[in-house]
């Protein structure tokens, strides 16, 4: 039996090693497919990374799939079943690294477009795909970047599927409308050290620490709402100390992170955690990383025309979900996009032996499909 | 000029680079001067540690001098204005590792005992010394070996002088007349290591165990007494977290020690301690290093002794002191026996540059010889 459209460029993507930042071809292969369909093509290289815009069509409203050409290293190869770069179709299974985070996802975003323009050549609107490959790195270079891009020129987004592996049993049994967002601060609180014996010449910053991080620890942030749970505060990683068991310490050192729901921005969190420390007296420094804004989106078209696709394919409902951690959606939806992300089981994903059932390979080409009939005709 | 008899002395025990736990050949110097004083000499090695116990007289009561030839290593010598194991004298001061750390507390002891038995030949009582060449070092096999050895022949010491430096701007300012108990504690917390993402999914060891170790850190353990100051509680070492800003710990690390007075014991402390913990529902390992109980010597003929040949020489009378680390005077003071210290000053101890007053050596020589005349005459 040889293979389905959508299996036969999957495995093509998988046989390309494109560890992040590399792209290995993948996006040339795309694109190949992409002109034939009438696609404007845009390589947009940053530093190391390898971006691809690609669009059909200049009005709107603009509906793009986003998603990643990158893949996490394979890690141990003797733990792998097959080769992680040779695709092996295993009991209905297909393997291989970035089986399911995301070229399956990559090739059922072009089998369903070359599909859906077969029948509708002339829809409205414009289809196009963001494609990078630094989503699994430090994308500094990927996603955000393009979007900088299009901001710049007024390209405006309408709506996006970002193709990351949602599903948690089979495809489209949940689709995530929207992300926590994510800040991390390190802080250092200074003392004074000296030896134990002599505690009045010293200043312990552990002790003087620990009312106001127990306080950050146990404070209620929000009580979440329909969409997200809780904003969480989290102590990442804490060091204090020479290793001595005579010495006070004279820092400490803390790193904490907060997922928080669009109960809150950054700056809130940012003016709490100092109002806190300042309340306790500490001397300290702290400094922040802004992961990204919380984003939700609601009952609009991109997220009816999803739902509607999923009843038509599975018979039932996706559940809508914000938990999880970051994406490239964040990028796209701080500029006022609809961005939902619909994609496979995600239980392998940067795992030995990650695959992806071929029947959902199959479903999700066809639900994409009818997301674009829902949307452009 | 030429040296005196303890600036002789002190010298040759200096230029013998005797660093912990090497004796370098310095109780042999020793022992050829106690045993024409008429001293039974015992040398009793314990693995790589050698201790001296000399003995003149069977009689009750029994003094002693105790110390130690091991030495701290150098340090840099580039630092050192003169080689550290050539003695120098610069303006007044006897310069070398070892010159107030406690070679010249040793030279003292023997010229001292040499001065008093001319004088006084049928004295009372007994004179002994306990010499070890590990107290700068892990202190397993030195003075509390020989402890255990004349505790085991029922050999019971009434009187001990330490030749620790303990004064503080002249000699004999200061005489320690006790110690504080020191007890270690190695923590470690339990939690369920997981993404930050998913909070539900983890248990941060470091938010359940803040509040029980801000609970220890402001918890007075007792007021201290007229000789100690109030018992003290540090951490000085904390540790959680993978490195990664996105990972919930699965363990904290801590490491804490308390300086006690004699209001408490180690068990006291212990009990305390875990109370706390298990009142927090905390999941915990605890391994307990017990370095010491707190002693004191107080209003006994040994202080009062010690006080009188201040008095003598320096026209003042000594600060009682009980602060500062831990020296091998524990041990002793555990056999019940009176113990004190008392040398030279010690602010150029385990520095580069280390020297001693030649004058103090002389006034030190003189309070110990008046100490025995004091007890034993």
């Amino acid at each position: 039996m040889s293979d389905s459209p959508v299996i036969a460029l999957t495995k093509d993507l998988i046989s390309r090693a494109s560890v992040t930042p590399e792209d290995e071809g993948c996006q040339d292969v795309m694109i190949a497919r992409l002109e034939k369909l009438g696609f404007q093509i845009e390589t947009m290289v940053f530093e190391d990374t390898t971006n691809l815009w690609a669009r059909r069509g200049t009005e709107a409203p603009l509906f793009v799939f986003a998603g990643h050409t990158d893949v996490v290293p394979a890690g141990p190869a003797e733990q792998w079943h097959t080769p992680p770069f040779e695709p092996t179709i295993i009991d209905g299974y297909l393997h291989g690294r970035g089986a399911a985070d995301m070229k399956g996802s990559l090739a059922c975003m072009i089998v369903s477009i070359e599909r859906f323009l077969a029948e509708h050549p002339d829809h409205q609107g414009s289809i196009a795909l963001l494609i990078t490959s630094d989503e699994e790195g430090p994308f500094i270079n990927g996603t955000t970047r393009v979007v900088d891009t299009l901001e710049a020129r007024n390209e405006k987004i309408d709506m996006c599927i970002v193709g990351e592996p949602s599903s948690t049993h089979e495809v489209g049994d949940v689709v995530k409308n929207g992300r926590r967002g994510s800040i991390t601060g390190d802080l250092v609180v200074k003392g004074v050290q000296g030896h134990v014996a002599y505690p009045h010449l010293a200043d312990n910053p552990v002790h003087k620490a620990m009312p106001a991080l127990a306080e950050l620890a146990s404070t209620v942030w929000d009580h979440g709402n329909d969409y997200f749970p809780p904003t969480s505060f989290q102590i990442a990683n804490m060091a204090a100390g020479t290793g001595a068991s005579n010495v006070i310490p004279g820092e400490l050192k803390v790193q904490f992170n907060l997922r928080f729901s669009t109960e809150l921005t950054n700056e809130d969190i940012q003016r709490k955690v100092h109002s806190v420390l300042d309340a306790h007296g500490l001397e300290y420094d702290l400094a922040w990383t802004f992961n990204g804004q919380p984003f939700l989106t609601d009952k609009g078209t991109l997220l009816k025309a999803v739902v509607s696709a999923i009843e038509e394919v599975n018979h039932q409902p996706p559940e809508l979900l914000t938990t999880g951690g970051t994406s490239d959606g964040r990028f796209i939806a701080r500029t006022g996009a609809q961005v939902v992300e619909l994609g496979p089981v995600n239980a392998t994903i940067h795992k030995v032996n990650e695959c992806v059932k071929i029947a959902d390979l199959e479903k999700l080409t066809d639900m994409y499909q009818k997301v674009l009939e829902n949307i452009l005709v």
